[in-house]
């Protein structure tokens, strides 16, 4: 299993709406070939600066791979992450085994 | 739903055994109540300096400020956090919710 997310902030141009139209738009992710429990996330600890985050799941390393070259996320890059997002870090995560 | 995470790197002077001890000694917080779908994460993205995470869930705001109260964290604190991490980021997540 690897978690891909991504914690964010966008822009302060971005209104309500425009947040809303933003994780309507990013949903459309979850129905590529793959993904597994996508989850829109709003991030609320005081201890960073980030507002969001988008996190899903992937079997394997070669799904995860085609996720990232899929049409529908080049296409949600250059449509909304783009246009909306102000500063992101990417996090992928695998379990820990000792 | 609360997911507090945390991702982090060690000291260089941890050695494959310290990291080792270090989670096993995180795994522990897995015990106290409130705290669920704890997980122990390698983190693996090129695009951020982080080697390591730790994740949970609380089922509210007032779980999760007991578990942060509780002996066995401040404990683990002392003991193993402040002693082995270098650097790390707090997160935590709500649903997103239209």
């Amino acid at each position: 299993m690897i978690r891909h997310s991504v914690i964010f902030t966008l822009k302060s141009s971005v209104d309500a709406a425009g947040v809303k139209a933003f994780f309507e738009a990013a949903h459309k992710l979850a129905a590529i070939p793959g993904v597994q429990h996508f989850e829109s996330l709003k991030q609320v600890s005081k201890k960073n600066g980030y507002g969001f985050g988008l996190s899903m799941e992937f079997a394997d390393e070669a799904l995860y791979e085609q996720y990232n070259n899929h049409p529908l996320h080049v296409q949600f890059i250059q449509d909304h992450w783009l246009p909306a997002v102000a500063e992101f870090m990417e996090i992928d995560y695998l379990p820990y085994e000792q």
